[in-house]
């Protein structure tokens, strides 16, 4: 099943920009009157007539729409530091949009050596793996924020719900015992909605730890294993992926 | 903490080959008299003290031995069909080590795209991520074998150990009732030695998942998500690893 995005849709029609629209008419070769499927980015699928075959600007009639599609039943989101090699941070990005996140949010850690992050090559990565694991819904990828910023000023993932959020961090200072395990935070938690913060490299500073656990986040840690930033990022989403199965 | 590792060791002394002598004595400028921290690459870690920095074969005398070091308390072997494209498998690879792996197994199956693998740089990913996540033991990469031949001939784990193994094969045939989680099927199981198959892109044939079923493999499903290959197979050692914890 091929999915193509739809810059723009009133719910009758859909418009795919030219990226799309090449890839759908001159690639895929389909023409008008095809059955195509089309994603809004925002959680609908529609099933579509394709009535433009303008391979730089095509157009499709929705025949039927389905919300929620391909969604999880959690609202994840994942602030992790940039790695120093970018296309780790990346592969994150593909891994948890294919497993289910709901936002990234690219921190900056008092002790990251990657300071700045462009979000461009991350938004597209995060629209193709949308599409390839048949998501309707891209997840947001934020600007980047400093971590202590992040901590003190983020707001809950879905403003309207009242539920209160879990949050959850995870650092590796040795003999801290205030650490649980993730899937014991998990398990205490009834509410939907979680939010993970995983350090830099070099790991958040006790400031931010601090910091962090005096805004309601519970240190957690990943297991024995010592993971790299990514890993552990992927890890992360995939434990709030199965602790909702 | 670095890690070399040793091809030989008695147990008394390590000796590292070329490459991690090059990388201890040109690159890290250890000199003899210095301690560093050596692998067996079969479990076990040494601290040692170098006697002989000759950066084409550095030596060095054993002060104490970690047997078990960085291990983790299950048995797993992962046999996935590589990816069309060898970056995914290594990554897997990559990946899999960090978070715990024993034996990995390129398989090949009758839907596969790649039909040949070569295993050697997966040997040296193996190795790096061994070090880098600090464990003992480097996971086995077996020779590509085919599906069936895996599922009818292949040998448990640990062979000596008598507990029955518990073997889980992942497809995503439609509408498929007999599929359980595959968090169900961990924590049904009381023994420590797992085998999970892994498809190709185009999943397994009919005939494959079959066959599996026949010789004791129990069906699972990895969640709702839709997940490439490489990503289950993260995945699947990741629900393993969390299991364990």
């Amino acid at each position: 099943m091929e999915l193509f995005y739809a810059y723009e849709t009133d719910g009758r029609f859909c418009r795919l920009d030219a990226d799309e629209s090449g890839h759908c008419i001159r690639v895929l070769r389909h023409r008008a009157g095809d059955e195509i499927h089309v994603i809004d980015g925002l959680g609908t699928m529609f099933r579509c007539r394709l009535t433009d075959d303008s391979p730089k600007g095509a157009e499709a009639e929705v025949l039927e729409a389905f919300p929620g599609w391909g969604g999880h039943p959690y609202r994840l989101t994942v602030a992790c530091c940039p790695t120093k090699n970018n296309d780790r941070f990346e592969w994150f990005v593909e891994k948890a949009t294919e497993v289910g996140v709901d936002r990234i949010v690219p921190t900056i850690g008092e002790r990251s050596e990657r300071k700045v992050y462009k979000t461009d090559r991350a938004l597209r990565i995060a629209l193709s793996a949308t599409k390839q694991s048949l998501k309707a819904r891209i997840p947001e990828i934020a600007e980047p924020v400093s971590v202590k910023d992040f901590i003190c000023t983020d707001a809950p993932c879905h403003s309207e719900r009242s539920e209160e959020s879990l949050k959850l961090i995870a650092y590796c200072f040795e003999g801290d015992t205030r650490r649980i395990s993730i899937q014991e935070a998990l398990r205490g938690y009834q509410g939907s909605d979680v939010t993970i913060l995983i350090g830099p490299e070099g790991d958040f500073s006790p400031e931010e730890a601090r910091l962090a656990v005096e805004h309601g986040y519970i240190p957690v840690h990943l297991g024995a294993s010592r993971l790299r930033t990514e890993t552990a990022a992927v890890l992360a989403a995939t434990a709030v992926y199965l602790a909702f199965e």
